[in-house]
């Protein structure tokens, strides 16, 4: 067992000439500020500054990639506590964590974890059912102390600046608080406005209702749920906002002339639409989101392809977002062509693409981004927000789209104390591609430092306008 | 030229500190025993244990590599004495396979057959036109001595297990006339019913009749017909069989109600149904074949996706199975979900998955193996059992299934003296794979031990219940 | 900033013993002769061996990899005088380009760049904004001088054949200038009848009554249309063409019987076809294409996939080939099963397939090439010619389809000073794939040199019957 549960050299080629490189280059971009212009962290958290609770509650309970895989592996999500309100046996809990952290020898999961166990706990012995209790003990204890409160957190983690993913329903209170509060943190909100787009969000009638209450129009109307979200996202504006975020199952865009768009709205409107007519609506509503973009100045990000609530019994038992969603094959070359035609030329205009289907990086994903003045592209999202996820993206996308198309990291998640880890693993890698392309005589040394403050950097600070 | 056909360090990362842990992980797992959950062998060969005949039916023949890569070259199969019953001009076939030799230049193929000539034939100069007389007296005059029995070659070989494949029809005599025999190889019957559950197989309903008459069962009724595959099945788990295996061109699964089963059931054994009719019958069968196997413990697996008898001169002149198939992209999210909803957290059932399709890895079968209870990933098939193949698996599914959802090797192949070298080849990139990781500090060296040893032994025999 | 733009061992591995290897075999191979059997220069160059002019008409104005990436940027087409006949402010245009240089990072229009301002220039310092006119005036100068006229370039390149690509249509009034003006440079012609076999293209029923009228057929009728595309091929034979092209949108072919065909083609040169009768007129034509390559033994092209002028602004103010074709995923296994079943065991008939879909490459194509007589595989194309891609594609289609089912390299271009550092890049990276399998001990030492020739020159003369 080694003495360090992580190695200074981690994730860097072992090659000597381009580690020598990739060591240099990232030397120069791991203490730059943590900008994190999207993700699921809870402004409560920096509102309220309560202490975390117990390492369960903490590190397993929220983390989809740590109980999706214990459960793949026969254990249950029941002894694992997963959707109560509170986790009664946290040290139970911990201890069949523990027991089975094997299973993530090989996965982004335990290299976050490892370093924030080191990094943040002062923890060097492996984690397993033997070093079970003293893991629960140690990380308790310092949970306790101020060092750990969610504030303290954020500024020994230098992150700059930290966006929270809500609803346009979200009456943003506990942004309004940290502003109100005196602390220097920047906390925004970012717009994501799915629950009153899509039509299959459980309650949509009611939640468009309500957003037309909040916002003194009609959202029974075409025109008034229209101006409904505008004034919603300038509300989010006001509280610092830069982006919008869209989950929709596919890419597809549409533009439909008004004549069109209106009555379709009814239609949805009345619960009466059949799944064409709502992916349409889905489809039409991105369309109407660009034009707002290019009216308001918030960056667009569409998060596409992911098949929600795989699994009917997980679903059924225990919610959404519970591990069960799986990736489809995605199109972007068809579906984005009417939101392209309309506003891709757009300067004004940010739009950035995710994937969950790595095949579009060198097919669709990097031509599209070289050639529109809009789009972007986004890092290397959830299952391939991994050493080789992301250095397949640099891999494939860079040769078409280059480095400026792209936007920098996201570390898109709920579990806080994985964040400085998540950073760290993205500028390792996009060192490491850039020592490997040092040291195969394709870039130059002076530039490849560049890029890599870019990537860490720039890139995402100018995309999401921060 | 070399001095020797093949190297110690072959396949091994050619860095030195990767190298360095690659070659200590494979010394620890070099010689274990070999375990060969699904292949093509014949048991036969072990009932009736007598010696193999020339080395151009043993090696050429019935090798579909080797003939479609000179085929593709424009040799002539009937010059190859392609599916004929018996190789009339065995030293001529030989001299053609010899004198192309060339073509298998950076193939697997190439570096199982020099395997097996230098470890199993003693020969060291490259097969080539000028050494193709000396290769086949070599060869022909160890296939007379009783070290190349087939008994002698499992027990050489260090086999621990062996299935083959059968037809549920088949009497499995030879497999009965192993057991008697007194002798300990331990071969095994897999239970592959793609004749009575494929409506597309040829003499489908003849052979559906078949299977009630050999199960005294009424195979014209939906219950009668299930009835007897259950039987069929006990019958081949009685003789140590323990894994049933699908071959289906989709990976489509279905749950129907029993109100429509058996209609679509009698439509089906009508000879009447239509292309979707048949589809959804397989589909429904894949389902089926889950349930049974929640009864009897069987390990289901599936290999769709092969376009079969792409050629149709070639099927027509040589028949089946003759190098002219091909793969088709596969959707695996959509087509597994009946099944999965139905059975996918039953703990109780393995499902191995293979694929044709690289680009599944990482968008839909990790994802569904490292959350769904039940399945596994088999290793890579086919066109990508091979060392970039083998490479592409790991990186590609490892992040998001882990090594524990994955069940080592399947040598699946008619080959006999290639699975030593087909086994070395897959511990050899595996060990590769973990040495990699090792070398970038992603994982300790004695987690790897571990892991290397589970993945060329452990893990094959858990997951096929061996 | 180093003191040369490029470096000896560029795209060579890292990695020392390969990187030895590499180095070895690219000596063998970097001065063998050119051998450019697929690509854009105009004959017309080389009839009149005119000077180019400026450096902004040269490299910028006609190279959509730049202008693309310019504008994918915000840099405007206008200010690039991009579609002008006549580049008004050629000093501003490069300015322009030289202070975006820095996009390109990392991209293979870099490296190509950088390879013709050392190499034909004598540039050593990068490009930059302060570099800008000294770039343009040192290049200006040289393109001014007797060895910069075209023939010059053509002989100090070594280009042994250069294929140009060329319309059933034109007169190639210039090829036979070459042929009567007694230089020993091989330019020759290669048949691309789109724009009469795909109904989509602008004025086609005007093109084919022109095709008619030229080759003294009525192409009105299917007979007369036909034998006058036979006609046009004999004529392009003549003046040394070998090889005929085919862009279509989709792999789709089609062998429809005679009494379908005719009325199809009555439909089409109606102008009453609806888009799926395009489409299979098309395919039909792609077999057409097939038989008559079988009967006058012209190698058969297929570059299907791209979705052209996706981008209807630029399409509108700037026409077609402007950077906006976006590629979108082909399936190869069923589209060309009808001509593959009819002509694909032809020994006399070479079919080359090229894709924009990489996911392909391990799933169809090397399956299919590893097959069918009549198929090879053409190297990567357009956006997947790059380092990465070049590389990715060796990976993944040589197990399955070797080396000698491949047909070396085609640059594939309009930028006539680009096609030196194209060629050097694609032997660079075969070295590199060949030094690594040398290293990992995956191919001996002796074979990689003849695999290196063959790559770098036997293949391409091969397959294009040169």
């Amino acid at each position: 067992m080694s003495a360090m549960l992580i190695d200074d050299d981690r994730l860097f080629p072992a090659e000597a000439s381009a580690r020598k490189v990739t060591r240099a280059l990232y030397a120069h971009v791991r203490n730059l500020p943590l900008v994190s212009p999207h993700g699921h962290t809870q402004a409560g958290w920096f509102a309220d500054n309560g202490s975390f609770p117990d390492p369960a509650t903490l590190l397993v309970q929220p983390d989809h990639y740590i109980f999706r895989m214990l459960y793949s592996q026969g254990v249950s999500m029941d002894d694992l506590e997963i959707g109560q309100p509170v986790v009664k046996n946290p040290r139970k809990v911990w201890r069949i964590f523990a027991s089975h952290y094997y299973l993530f020898r090989g996965t982004p999961t335990r290299m976050w974890l490892d370093y924030a166990f080191q990094e943040q706990f002062g923890l060097h012995e492996r984690l397993s059912e033997k070093t079970a209790d003293l893991y629960y003990d140690t990380i308790s204890a310092r949970l306790n102390t101020p060092e750990f409160l969610p504030r303290a957190l954020y500024e020994r983690f230098n992150i700059e600046v930290m966006a929270t993913t809500d609803s346009p329903l979200d009456p943003l209170e506990n942004h309004i608080a940290i502003r109100n509060s005196g602390w220097k943190g920047r906390i925004i909100p970012a717009f994501r406005p799915d629950s009153v787009v899509d039509p299959d969000f459980p309650g949509f009638q009611r939640l468009v209702a309500k957003l037309g209450e909040q916002n003194n129009e009609d959202a029974a109307t075409w025109t008034g749920y229209l101006n409904a979200l505008a004034k919603a996202r300038a509300r989010f504006r006001a509280l610092g906002c830069t982006s919008t975020d869209h989950g929709h199952p596919s890419a597809q865009t549409a533009d439909l002339p008004a004549a069109e768009a209106e009555p379709l709205f009814a239609k949805i409107i009345s619960g009466k639409a059949d799944a064409a007519q709502k992916e349409l609506f889905r489809a039409q509503m991105l369309t109407e989101m660009a034009r707002m973009s290019v009216e308001d100045g918030l960056v667009m990000q569409i998060h596409p392809g992911a098949v929600r609530n795989h699994n009917p019994l997980v679903f059924k038992r225990y919610g959404k977002d519970m591990g069960g969603d799986i990736p489809r094959a995605t199109n972007y070359v068809d579906a984005l062509h009417p939101l392209l035609a309309r506003f891709g030329n757009e300067k004004n205009l940010t739009l950035i693409l995710f994937t969950l289907d790595e095949t579009t990086y060198s097919r669709e994903l990097a031509p599209l981004a070289g050639h529109y003045p809009c789009l972007r592209l986004g890092p290397p999202w959830w299952f391939h927000d991994s050493p080789e996820g992301m250095m397949r993206f640099r891999e494939q996308a860079t040769e078409t789209a280059g480095f400026y198309n792209t936007v920098g990291f996201n570390d898109d998640t709920r579990a806080f104390l994985s964040i400085p880890a998540r950073h760290d693993m993205a500028r390792r890698i996009d060192c490491a591609f850039l020592g490997r392309l040092v040291a195969e005589h394709r870039l130059d040394e002076d530039e490849a430092f560049e890029v890599a403050h870019d990537l860490a950097y720039g890139l995402v600070k100018k995309a999401y306008r921060l």
